[in-house]
């Protein structure tokens, strides 16, 4: 990497030091493995008081295996999936829904990201069709790979929706704290509209530590196996509950959630008047899409910026912020995008 | 857990100081996500050189996934795998093999734990027969489930054996490093006799990182894509790489290895003596697989002592000792058997 | 093939006059594919009947295909079979219902190829831990493999100790017919044991045709889904179902199987007193399982007698007679076995 | 079904005469199982005559069973398939390829349902990616679902893009014999753009039998294996190879592709001067999808003509004339058409 702060992505961070601390007070002699330890059961009981459950919270290794165990809970047998195009699980995972799952995913072209009931309705058209894929899971993400945010209110419309039609509601949550943090809601706020849902943290400051919080009681017995058949139960899993731990304490997922965002915001305002470069999507959370000319583009990342091309076609890049971007980095930022905006 | 050192699995152990001090160390600033950072570039380079390998090192998060990992990448679309009826991936993993590649284990009696080439060559008889299952790979795993370890003799046996049948071999190295030291020999020399093995970290004193290492440069190309399929590819990989790192350094892990697999023999010297307990497998790693009376058990279990009874039908006991594991732990716990010996 | 009747399978046969002449009664002018025709209508009303089922019957292609629905609509996502070890699912499906509904089936050395309670129980110890594959449907073979055949009482016995444990009963009845016809029972007796069956057709004298009959009603829904996804939605039903009607009308699959059963009979009377010939297991149904030397088998099959040896390590033959079969091709077998005997 | 002939679809149809004759001639005694008889040698050989493979035909009960066992052949692991968003294996097969193969289907929207190169082209952007789904195969479909045929010389195109890319081409070929016709070209003709295809009876006349034919010699030894696995591999086989044997004798098949073929062209043409109806796909083969308003629509289903509406939303119908549609039966319906065009 280079001197400067990353743009690429909330990944590119390493571990917030109460993450760390967290792990090394975890390394206390020994613990029953898989997670019949006191971290595991102190933060799945934070987990569930956080989201309001009455299900079950449950710990994994990454965003794809968070997504294909709520998934997998959530799917009966032959059940398809309606998802975004732009769905992390459609473009970003190789195809691991259909290879773990053998579930199709009914990929819904969708402005900024967000499905609506209007975008789910023509999926039902085929029900009861043996020939057609049968939906029986909506998966949104929240906040969305656009960097946008469904509203409360927008959730529930599609969750009133679903439970309609007889769809369940899984929501990807790899940076469901940036929603939280964004619209000033709990967490459970956002949960009651699902009925499975990952919880990120790595994005948020772990080192590498992802939940899965299932929302329905009656679903909450397949799935210990489901984890472990996917390969997804961890050993000492007192390590990974600890991060957590240390995220749901006085809510610090809020507040490095917040922070990313407010420095998304700072980025976003600062070029709100650099000619030549426009934002693609609304800033809602910690990730701001800039068009700008594919010279300019050159010429920063020539300065040594890190950040990934979204779409060449439209020359549409995304910057993102971390819990640990400082103001000034943002600044140092956007003064070299001011800079080569001549280029342009 | 109760004050003893805890004899249930080398597991319940904590992470050696080396490994958290390589973590504290990786959290340097940024690293771009997936893999491509220093630290993975540096313990793969590593890797590769202790297994001599000219193919490559994959990290993963556990043990099911490296074996998932390994399997799938030396599996042909229909085939099947011959392994021990003992074997980890047959009883221990919740059928992954079957779910996560829809192959079919070929569970085979195996005294010890141990395969050989007489045990293994009967199911070639439905060989081209389209009603049988086609076995094209042979797992093995050293050391054992039951705490014994294939000699580089027996090894070079079977994977002759296996190449001249057109069978691929892995071994599933969850205590790969147990087995090295029992050895005295190289992780290369045991690799060998492979096409692919796991490489496992978390029992030898990380917190949780595994490797699968592919033998054959040929097969290189897929595997990233079935790593990220089967939810395996770590995000902010460089911490699990920093733990490899830490035990590959010096051959820490020859040295956690080597003490664990003392500790076993010293548990096992300790009991020859000792009236109403005898050793149901060859004790040649660490762990010590014991028959004795359930009585007795009851009266050690009710010292506050925790192990696992691996078959109450035969009263056998599996007693395991880890990195951490001291003399005098060992002491203790046999100074209360001995006494406890009496109810028995 | 050779001028003598073939003692190899009862598939070996052709099909049935009665069924030939239902295809040709079935071809006229339209019918509206996929199963919404009058002939698919009547035959499945006439299974539902026969099986006295609240459920609904189902045609597939073959036996392979029946039983992967059957077992794909009792499973779980996550759960695991219990079967006889030489249950075709287990060897002679290639590994199918690995492959197409990722389970793992825990073969069970099983006398005569009959499972029962207590070869069942020893699986349920594993219950609730998540390492553990988790059993949730039994499969039995009526008529077995071995040509052997679970009495009423002995399936009334399994029956109630897989409801009172929580696990359902599939029942692969490729020659159900030939065990009802044993039996002298209706194919509902069999069916109040099983929540799932396939009843062959194929075998019986149908071109190929087989049917799963689902016993719970509650299960049904999903099955046409599961049927297309599992390539098993015949496009022309019509033609399929119209075998099934010949064979239901008059009970035409108890006369077929009845016939072969008595053919079967017929020759395990002729050879009981051929010196160096005996009976491997009970004849029950349609095969005779017999040893003979290897220097008898050759004889045979050196006069162009065709059949299969079953377990040459143990030198046992297997000889099946099919609806088809005539006293004649029996008596003429069985001179030739007789005179051949002396050879050994 | 009503009096008229139905025009819904031309698997609506019975059975051609001579596939029944040739059904009645191989109920000759016995026939060893599974393929190994007479009728298969032949017609697999005729296959691979017509089709000018040095691979492999092989036989399967439906198009979805072909589709499967043709991708399956061709596809690595890991890989996925680019395919039009109207191909059959996308729309109506009810995911069959991703819960069976567990591959992701990259759907492609295309016009008349023809993909090109540049339509392919965009899905390579992502290789080496190992986030990204990784293409391996084409999937074409030939005739299309929308009536359209791809030139040789498209075709030609597409296999060159396809072979310098690295990519394998299926054809699925439900309707193979139509676009053969229609072209005036061999099937070889066809089959030399494509690594694998599959060649359908049913549509074309048989009672129900399809082939997959395999171009490339090297990957034809795990076919039986993948077939039997995906449990479409036939008992008493002989009976769908002698329906292809028919339709291979003296091209038969062509000869009821041909018929289908000018009986939609019959109708196109007959519809051209009626007001209001306008075809909405170039009439290439048996199929005319014409658009015609609601009313319209409702006159002719009241007068009990049988097809499906396409799409409800532009409200378009598909008509399709099989091998056994008579120019009495276009003109009676041209003349229903006529006269309910008033009512729109």
């Amino acid at each position: 990497m280079t001197n400067h702060k990353s743009f690429g992505s909330d990944n590119h961070a390493g571990a917030h030091p109460a993450v760390l601390q967290a792990i090394l007070a975890a390394n206390a002699g020994d613990a029953v493995a898989y997670g019949a330890d006191d971290w595991t059961a102190r933060a799945t009981a934070s987990l569930r008081a956080a989201f309001r459950t009455e299900g079950e919270a449950f710990f994994v290794f990454n965003g794809s295996g968070a997504n294909i165990l709520g998934l997998g809970a959530l799917l009966r047998r032959h059940e398809a999936v309606i998802c975004a195009e732009t769905a992390h699980i459609n473009t970003d995972e190789c195809g691991a829904s259909e290879r773990l799952l053998g579930t199709k995913l009914l990929a819904t072209p969708a402005p900024d990201g967000k499905l609506s009931p209007e975008l789910i309705a023509p999926w039902l058209d085929g029900r009861g069709d043996d020939h057609r894929a049968q939906p029986g899971v909506v998966a949104l993400t929240q906040s969305t790979e656009l960097g946008t945010c469904y509203t409360l209110d927008e959730l529930a419309k599609i969750a009133d929706f679903c439970r309609a039609s007889g769809l369940r509601v899984f929501i990807d949550g790899a940076r469901l704290a940036n929603a939280a943090a964004a619209l000033g809601c709990s967490l459970a706020d956002i949960a009651e509209h699902a009925d499975a849902l990952s919880f990120g943290g790595t994005k948020n400051g772990a080192l590498g530590a992802e939940a899965m919080v299932l929302m329905r009681p009656e679903l909450v017995a397949d799935v210990p196996y489901l984890r472990k058949q996917q390969a997804q139960l961890a050993s000492k899993m007192r390590f990974v509950a600890a991060q957590f731990g240390a995220l749901l304490d006085d809510e610090l997922w809020r507040a490095n959630a917040a922070h990313a965002n407010a420095m998304a915001q700072r980025l976003a305002d600062g070029i709100s008047d650099i000619p030549g470069v426009s934002v693609a999507h609304p800033v809602q959370v910690n990730a701001v899409f800039a068009q700008l000319s594919p010279q300019h583009i050159e010429a920063l990342l020539g300065r040594d910026w890190f950040f990934h091309t979204w779409d060449e076609r439209t020359s549409v890049v995304r910057w993102m912020a971390a819990f640990d971007t400082t103001a000034e980095d943002v600044d140092a930022f956007l003064a070299d995008i001011r800079e080569t905006a001549r280029f342009t």
